[in-house]
C-alpha cells in the first residue's frame, strides 16, 4: 500500500460560541487576516499563509470540528482512502471554503483529521508590512493533540503515513508521555501530549521572531485581556523553541512559536528527554500552571456530537506545576 | 542674571504643504498619534508623551515654525526674557494649542525657538498597546540643527542656557564641525552641525529598541515608499544610538532613534571625535548620502518670511559620502 | 540647610562567601566586567560604567556592606554632614577603591548608604561590543530596599534629599505599600517595597534591550543554573519596564531592567497603583513567586553585625503570588 | 535514470592564506565552533550544526576547494555518478575529516561540488547558550553561485538534481539574471547570479533573528573592522530575509541570513522579480556597493589550478548601485 506524501499541518476548523468576541481575539489582537468572513465564519490566515488556516465557526458549543494536512495530490488522498479501508477507519468527502475535496477521516484514536490536495491560494501579506496588524503572526506551524494513547499514535502517525520523530518525553519504564513528530523538515507538524483525550492542547502560529510574542503579550496587557496569556513567554527545551501559550474567549489554546531547528536529515536522531528533566518545558525552569496540563477543547465525532475521552494510565503531573 | 532652567526639547512646528499626504506619512506609517485634529493642523506625540510634541501646520510652503523647549517654571520664562533683552534678541509672547504662554525669540544664529513652563497633559499611551500603530514611536528626543557657525552656537547655548557638551567632532585645526548638548541626562536635546543655514537638519523620536527601528522600515517598503528611507539603518558612532533617517513628505527630516547613555554626572568627559573618523557617523563604516549633508528645512525668519542662509566656511565634506 | 544633590545610584557592595563562585556568576554568565580583581574582592561594572558600579567582597556571611549615591560636589558631602549632624544620624568618612572620600551613614530607617562625589573614571567598553560577553549589562540603574516604614522612608528621601516620587501603591486606606523614587530622570534610583527589614530586595543593572534579558536566561539555562532564574522575565506595570530577577549564589537579588521612561518634567504627575492590581507587578498578569516577596540581602549595622529586622504592619501578600 | 536526491547544502572548503588571520575573523568574531583545529586546517560550525559546515584550509592563495551537498543515502551517491557518466562530467571519490566518501564532481558550469550521505555528529551546541560566542551564527544555510550561465545552471540543478525554484529575477526580454532554487523547504539551499564566473558569490548561516545580525555588526565596529561589513544590514526583497554581508580576511563573501519563509507547498508558485524592481535586493532601497555584483571567490577546476572564468552576456548592472 502506497505511503500517503503528507506536505504540512494545513489547518483547523474550531467551533466558537461568539463569533464577534473571537473576531475581537484573533483579528484585533493577534492580527490574523481575515480572508473571507461570513456571517457564521471567519477565515484566517497569518501574513506568510497563502490560503486560510484557521476557520472559526459559529456553533452552540465550543470545540473543535478537525485539523487537516496538506497532501502532495490526488493520489495522496486516494492512498488515504486505502489506509482507512484497510483498517476499518470512518472516512466521508467534504467540502469547505477554498477546499473543495477533503477527505475527512477519524483516525484510529479518535481524532477528526482532513487532508486536502488543492486549495485556493491567495497573494500572501509577507512583505505588506504597513497591512500587518498587532504582534503578526507569521503561518500556522503545528497542532498538539492531547491523548491517553500517546505512544500507539506516534507509531500509528510513523507507520502509516511517515512522520518522522524529533524529540520525544519517557520515563524510566521507557514509557512514552509525548511525542513530536514532522513531516516538513521542522520540529513538528504534530505533537502528541499525555493526558484525558483525545482533545487538541494547542494550535500554533510561527512568529518572526521573540520580540513579536513580547509584543502579543503587551497588547493583551495594554487591552486588559492578561488572563488569556497562560503560560510564558519563555524558552522551550523540546523544540528550542520561544513562545507563549494564549486562551481564546472559548478556552482554545494558541500557541505563538518561534526559532525552531531543521530536521531534514535523514540520519537526524530523536533527542529523548526524561518526563521529570524540568529544562524540557521551559528551558529557563519556570512552573507550568495546572490548566495547561488539564484544559484542552473536545473535538468531534465522526458521526456528530463530541468524541468520547479516556483517562491516561500514565498519571501524574510532572514536578514542574505551580 | 539667573540662568534659566531648560528642561528638555518640548516640540517642534513643520509647515507642511498637503496636510493629509503628512498624516498619511506620520499616523498611517509612523503611527504617531493625533491628540488634536483641525482642518489646517495636526497635533501629534508617541505613546509616551503626554502633551503633544509634533505639530504639523498647512503652509504654503514647507518650512519650521519653531522648535521650542519645556522650561522648568514662570521664572525661567523671565529669566529668558532677561536673556533676550540683554543680548538684544527678538521676542515675544505666543501661544499655542495646550501651550497658553510660549515665549518666542530668535536666537543669536537666527534659529527661531520657542519656551514655555507650561501645557495640557494627557493620558499617555505607553501602556495601551493594542492602541500602538506601525513601529511605535514613543517620545522626542532631540533637534538637529544646521548652522554655519557651530561652535559659537554651541558656546552659547552652553553659557547662557547651561546646556552640557556631550560629544563633539573637531578638526586637525581644532575647529569644531558638531556638537551634542543636553540637558536632560541624555546625549542630547540639541545637536549643531556644520552647514549652510541655520536649518533644521532633522527632528528625532525615540524608539523603544532595534527592532521598532527595523520595523518602520518594513511598514515605509511594504507601503512602496522606500524613498522615504535617506539613510541607515545602522548604529552611530556619536552617541552610540541605533538609528534611521527619514524623509517626511515635504523632505523634513526624522530620525528614528534609541539606545544611546547617560550623561548626568557632573564630571562626565565630552567624547571628542576626529572629522575624519569614519566610526563617527556610522559605527558600521556604512556611507552617507550626499542629501543628507545637503538638504534641511528651513527655518521662519523672526518677522516672517524665511531666515536668511550663510554658507559655513568650513567646507568639504567628510570622507564617508556616497 | 542646604538639599545635598544627589546625582544617582552608585554602587553596591556585596559581601558574598565564595569569591570564586560569585566570578561565576557575574563575570563568566552575566558578563558584568572586573575593572579590578583581588584576592578578597572584585570590582565590576557594565559596559557603560565608567567606574565600578559592584563590589564583592569576601566575607564570612553574606548580606549587604553598603549602596552609595554620587553626589554633585564636595558641598553636597557636607550637606550631607550637616543632615546627619542635625537629625543624629550616625556617620563617618570611609574610603573604598578608586573612591578616597566616602560618607558613610546610616539612614533613619537602618539602611547602610554611602555617598561620594569623585571617583576613578575609566575608559569605557560600551562601543568595544567585540569585549562585551554574556547579556550585556549595561549599567547600574536603581537599588529595592524592603522596609516596614515605606511611606517614612519615602518622605525623608523625598524631602532631605530631593528625590522625587514616580510611582507608588496604595491600598484602600491610602497606606503606601510601595514607591519608587528618583533624581536622574528615569524611573527610579531607589524603590522602597513593604516587608521584613530594612533589607536590600534587589540591585538593578539596565540592558540594552529585552532581547538581551532573554539571552542572560538562556545563558544560565544553557550553564544547567536555571534555579538562578527566580521571576520573569515579563513586562513590569510599575515602570513599564521588561525585567527579569535572578538569585546569585549568596542569594542576593539581582535585576536585569529595561525601557522605562523619562520622568524630568517638574510636574510629572506620580502614577498611583492599588495593591491589588494584578496589572502593577507584572503587566502581563504572571504570578510572582513568593520568595520574591520574602527573602531579600540583611544590612550591616553602622556598628557593624546585622542592622536589626522589624516586620512590617502591612500584612498580607498582594494577591497575585504562586 | 534515478534523480538523487539531495537534502541541503552540505559545506563548503575555503581556502585561505592566512589561517590565524581567518581563525580571528571565524571564531573571534563570528563566533564559529572550531570542532577540529589542525595546523593547516581548521572545521567549522554554527551552533545548531552537527557536523562541520566550514572548512578552512591554508593554501597559497585564496579560493574554494569544493562545495557540498548532503544526500539521503548510497543510492543517491551512485545515481549521482550514474549522471556524471551520462552527462561525461568528470568525477572522483574523495575524503574529508568525518566524511570517508565523497563524490568530487564539476558541474557543467565549472562549479566544483561534491556530495556525501554520511558524516561523523556531534552534540550540538544549540542549547549550550554559555558556551555560545559572538553573535551566535546558527547554521549553514546556502551557498550564493555567480555565473555567466545563470538560466541553463538553473534548468540542469531543476531538472537533473531536482531542484525546485522558489524566486527568480527576469528582464524584458524574459532572460533570467538570477534563480534561487532550493531541496529543503526553504527559499534556497543554491543562488545563482548572473557575473563573470562561475565563482562563489556568497556562503550563508542561518541566524536566530535580526537582533543577531546587529550584534555582528556591532562586534566587527568594536574590533574597528567595519571595513569587512559589506552591504547592509537590510530586509531582502527576494526571500524577505534579514540580511548583511561581510567579507572574510581573504575576500571570500559570507551572508548572514535570516527570516525567510516555507516553499514546502508542491504547488508553490515561484516568485518572479523584474530586474529592475529596486526591492529586489533591498525591500528598503538601499544601495548596493559596486563590490558584491563583481568580486567573487574563485572555484578549483577538477584538475587543479583555478577553473576559467567567463564574463556573462547579460551585461549592465541593475539601477540600485553606490
Amino acid at each position: 500500500m502506497a505511503t500517503p506524501n503528507i506536505i504540512r499541518i494545513g489547518h483547523g476548523i474550531f467551533y466558537v460560541t461568539d463569533l464577534e468576541r473571537s473576531r475581537q481575539f484573533y483579528v484585533e489582537r493577534l492580527g490574523l487576516n481575515p480572508l473571507h468572513e461570513e456571517s457564521r465564519a471567519l477565515y484566517l490566515r497569518g501574513v506568510e499563509d497563502r490560503e486560510w488556516t484557521l476557520k472559526l465557526e459559529l456553533a452552540p458549543e465550543a470545540g473543535i470540528k478537525h485539523l487537516a494536512y496538506r497532501v502532495g495530490g490526488e493520489a495522496d488522498l486516494e492512498a488515504l482512502v486505502a489506509l482507512a479501508e484497510a483498517e476499518g477507519l470512518p472516512y466521508r468527502w467534504e467540502s469547505e471554503q477554498d477546499r473543495p475535496r477533503l477527505l475527512r477521516l477519524q483516525d484510529p484514536f479518535g481524532v477528526p483529521v482532513a487532508f486536502y490536495a488543492e486549495s485556493q491560494k491567495y497573494p500572501w501579506l509577507l512583505q505588506q508590512y504597513h497591512l500587518h496588524k498587532g504582534p503578526g503572526l507569521q503561518r500556522i506551524d503545528h497542532i498538539n493533540v492531547m491523548s491517553p494513547q500517546v505512544e500507539a499514535a506516534m507509531r500509528w502517525y510513523m507507520d502509516r503515513l511517515a512522520f518522522r520523530l524529533s524529540e520525544f518525553t519517557e520515563d524510566d519504564e521507557g514509557r512514552i508521555w509525548a511525542a513530536w513528530v514532522q513531516r516538513r523538515g521542522g520540529v513538528h507538524d504534530l505533537a502528541l501530549t499525555n493526558g484525558t483525550g483525545p482533545r487538541l492542547h494547542h494550535f500554533a502560529y510561527w512568529m518572526p521572531d521573540a520580540t513579536s510574542i513580547l509584543r502579543a503579550c503587551d497588547i493583551l496587557a495594554g487591552a486588559l485581556e492578561s488572563e488569556k496569556i497562560e503560560r510564558g513567554p519563555g524558552r522551550h527545551g523540546v523544540s528550542n523553541a520561544f513562545f507563549v501559550y494564549l486562551r481564546d474567549p472559548d478556552g482554545h489554546r494558541i500557541e505563538l512559536y518561534t526559532s525552531d531547528y531543521l530536521t531534514v536529515d535523514p540520519d537526524f536522531e530523536p533527542i529523548r528527554w526524561h518526563l521529570n528533566d524540568p529544562r524540557r518545558q521551559t528551558l529557563w525552569g519556570a512552573k507550568t500552571p495546572r490548566s495547561w496540563f488539564e484544559e484542552a477543547s473536545r473535538l468531534e465525532a465522526f458521526g456528530g456530537g463530541w468524541e468520547g475521552q479516556a483517562e491516561s494510565e500514565l498519571r501524574g503531573l510532572p514536578q514542574h506545576v505551580i
